[in-house]
């Protein structure tokens, strides 16, 4: 029982650290005095109770990759399962099942709400489920390697799991430094969004919460229009902090290392912006009638581009009223995501800009049979086994859409409606068109179409692999 | 210029095999006497004029592949331009651009028509149509090559840039030989469908298009309700070789040859028998209500499956009333399609089937990272290249798509309908949904939109790489 029992291990600590998050929320509560303190604290104990008992068991071996998938998957459930139980208690969402679509909306940083009126939400509960797309943003085992040294070498395994993209690599020798510096930047960002919301005048309650949403790409805002009656210049320190987030994080990493040539020279960041930009001027021209001017569609385009490729989700105006050209540009950008290494969901536009690479090589072989080319990226060879599992990522991801599609039509909702609220979760977005277009929410769908989306979201944040294997275990063993 | 001679010669002989073909419309037009005789032998006279001078240019070396891929696909597109000729001149489609989606839409067995009254083509018109179905079903190189000896060793590689699937290779070891084979049991099953239709009292007429229609999975009718006003047992007749017409053509040589348990076990059919019994079930549970006996649900069920997994496109009824479940499951099916080395269009059972393998493969090399584990297909070992070949045609076949489905969306309608006309052409179905659904036509579209849709039906009947490769050369070369 050696392997189960590090898994209870890690379940411990885990839940020790959720009792520190949910100690916010209940500041928050205290704060406004909404009276939900009592629910959080209750939730904290029960953490508390759980989850001391579990770390002191004994635990042995290292973890293999698989293992750290497993851990993984089943951390992000419980965190969810526990996650909502404030939200259930307190009244903001009485409903269980609803509770938990909106914790795993906000710890996938999917955004997604299942609420017709945000506003009824207390203040606590409206902190909270903002303040999960945080945590969940870079990463609840990130976090927790970067306060403590958990299991050695199995760090690195843990953190493959969680992080976003086909190759992750640390970006300084050490597992637990690089989880520190990527805290820390991500804390740097986080803060310089609070400090500009802030001197553009808005409170900090709100700052607070609209940074959570941005910086992590998550999406719950505090108004049902979403960021639609902010000021202009709040939209644009929004949206271009939206933007910033969906940067691979090596990209500041080597900026503040003074490399700032190497920097610019990321190719993924390259294909990413210019992805941005041509969006924004394709929807642009294509809504210009709608906003009679040039600098209001620019904007509005920039804003949506900005949320969707990031899959934060985040909006200044209705964009499922835009002409289909818009729509199905921002579907696709939905598909597409942001960079790896960053806190977007999505395929990512590194699997994207490989994909294309080996279709040109495939190409190029038949042109030329004679000619040996391997694929580059950023200068160097990528290795077989980051495009083997690139094919297998796309392919698959394509399978859990359709049978996922499959399932929610079941409840005969029109074909947008289902196929945008797929799209929608795996890539961790938040809204989507027609019925869960960007001024609609998710809780007409039954609770069976609920947990496909619950279960999509976090496939879709773990980038597959986690959830498949892990359910892949429920099977009786082989041997 | 020894590459470009061989190319010429090559369109020169397609020119005459298709004035050949041209006889059959010009002897139904004198049968009928439509008097549009004169406009089939017009171009039956360009197509000698032009093919015979072009025969004549000295020829050299063997194909490459890419040679191979690259002529099959300009040939595609030189039998489609001359197709269009007569359908066009005759007034049955005076526009151009209408005349070459029909003619385009017909040799690539996509059925997709511009048509609002199908009735009003003269008779020789509409059985131009069906029969491009016919020569596009089993490939015209296939027949070239079974008719004639082309070009020695170079032959292989033409079957393999027009055949469908991701392995072909020959059933007997001479390439002329299994063209002969193939073409062999499609008169087979041709002749059987006709005789079935006959007997079941159809005249001639409609059982040789009808025919034409469903064993090469075209799906032209006749009526503009497509098959539904036929009695049950010719529906029943047609979707059973709709369904004989989506199954590796191994299989019936299999049976010939006498090795029944051999062809019994072959992977890819077990699988697209399954997939047919279980949507049929899915869905006449799902449309149950709206024809309240199980006899009239499940004959519906199977006939849409039948045509929509061949990707034929016949219907008995308007589907796209359906519930959202039965809509999304044939979605689901157009882009399956049948199995390799058929007819039939889609992505393939065979490369489902090494999909989900793949998949099983990765989780269980996750699960056991010590066990050898290979890809293993009817008993052998698939092999790398076909892999990923077959990773990279998914790829990019969602690619296509969803550029395809850009490039549509500028023209305003909704997305069920942009995309379901890219699913319907680019996998050679026909009718799609919503107002390209059984019951409308592709007629309102934009000539842009109808040459982005003619590029999607070619690229799907040759399955991406001869259309790609093609446009590819286009660019100024390097060297």
């Amino acid at each position: 029982m050696k392997k189960n029992s590090i898994v209870l291990y890690i379940v411990g600590i885990l839940l020790i650290f959720e009792s520190a998050f949910l100690l916010l929320p209940m500041l928050v509560s205290f704060i406004y005095s909404d009276g939900n303190w009592m629910w959080y604290l209750l939730t904290i104990f029960i953490c508390l109770v759980l989850g001391f008992p579990l770390t002191r068991i004994k635990r042995g071996k290292n973890l293999s990759l698989k293992e750290g998938y497993i851990i993984v998957a089943l951390c992000w459930i419980v965190l969810s399962v526990v996650g909502a139980i404030p939200l259930c208690l307190s009244g903001d969402i009485p409903l269980y099942i609803d509770a938990l679509f909106e914790t795993v909306s906000g710890f996938t940083t999917t955004g997604a709400s299942i609420l017709s009126d945000v506003t009824l939400l207390s203040r606590s509960g409206m902190f909270w489920r903002s303040f999960m797309h945080w945590i969940g943003g870079m990463g609840v085992f990130m976090f927790m390697m970067a306060v403590l040294p958990m299991l050695g070498t199995s760090d690195m395994n843990l953190m493959r799991a969680e992080s976003t993209g086909p190759s992750v690599e640390r970006i300084v020798p050490h597992v637990r430094d690089s989880a520190r510096w990527m805290y820390g930047m991500y804390f740097g960002i986080t803060l310089a969004e609070i400090i500009s919301l802030l001197i553009s005048g808005m409170d900090l309650y709100s700052s607070l919460l609209l940074t959570f949403g941005s910086v992590g790409t998550g999406g719950f805002g505090l108004l049902n229009d979403s960021c639609g009656t902010y000021t202009m210049a709040q939209q644009i320190i929004i949206g271009i902090f939206m933007a910033a987030s969906g940067i691979n994080y090596t990209f500041y990493f080597l900026i503040i290392s003074g490399k700032i040539k190497e920097a610019f020279h990321i190719e993924e960041i390259r294909y990413y912006v210019a992805i941005i930009i041509a969006s924004t001027a394709i929807i642009a021209v294509n809504i210009f009638k709608i906003y009679g001017s040039v600098g209001q569609a620019v904007h509005q385009a920039f804003f949506q581009v900005a949320s969707i490729i990031t899959t934060t989700g985040y909006s200044t105006a209705d964009f499922d009223m835009w002409p289909e050209l818009s729509r199905t540009v921002l579907i696709i950008l939905m598909m597409i995501g942001g960079c790896s290494g960053s806190t977007a969901g999505g395929i990512k536009v590194y699997r994207i800009v490989l994909l294309m690479k080996q279709f040109k090589k495939e190409l190029s072989v038949l042109r030329h049979p004679r000619e040996v080319k391997l694929l580059r990226m950023d200068g160097s060879t990528v290795k077989e086994p980051v495009i083997r599992s690139t094919n297998v990522f796309i392919s698959i991801y394509f399978v859990i859409f359709f049978l996922s599609l499959l399932l929610i039509s079941i409840e005969n909702y029109d074909f947008t409606t289902g196929f945008t609220a797929v799209t929608a979760t795996i890539n961790n977005i938040g809204p989507g068109l027609s019925l869960v277009g960007p001024t609609c929410n998710y809780g007409f769908f039954s609770a069976f179409s609920k947990i496909i989306l619950i279960f999509d979201m976090l496939t879709g944040r773990l980038e597959l692999f986690p959830m498949l294997l892990l359910f892949s275990m429920l099977k009786p063993k082989r041997r």
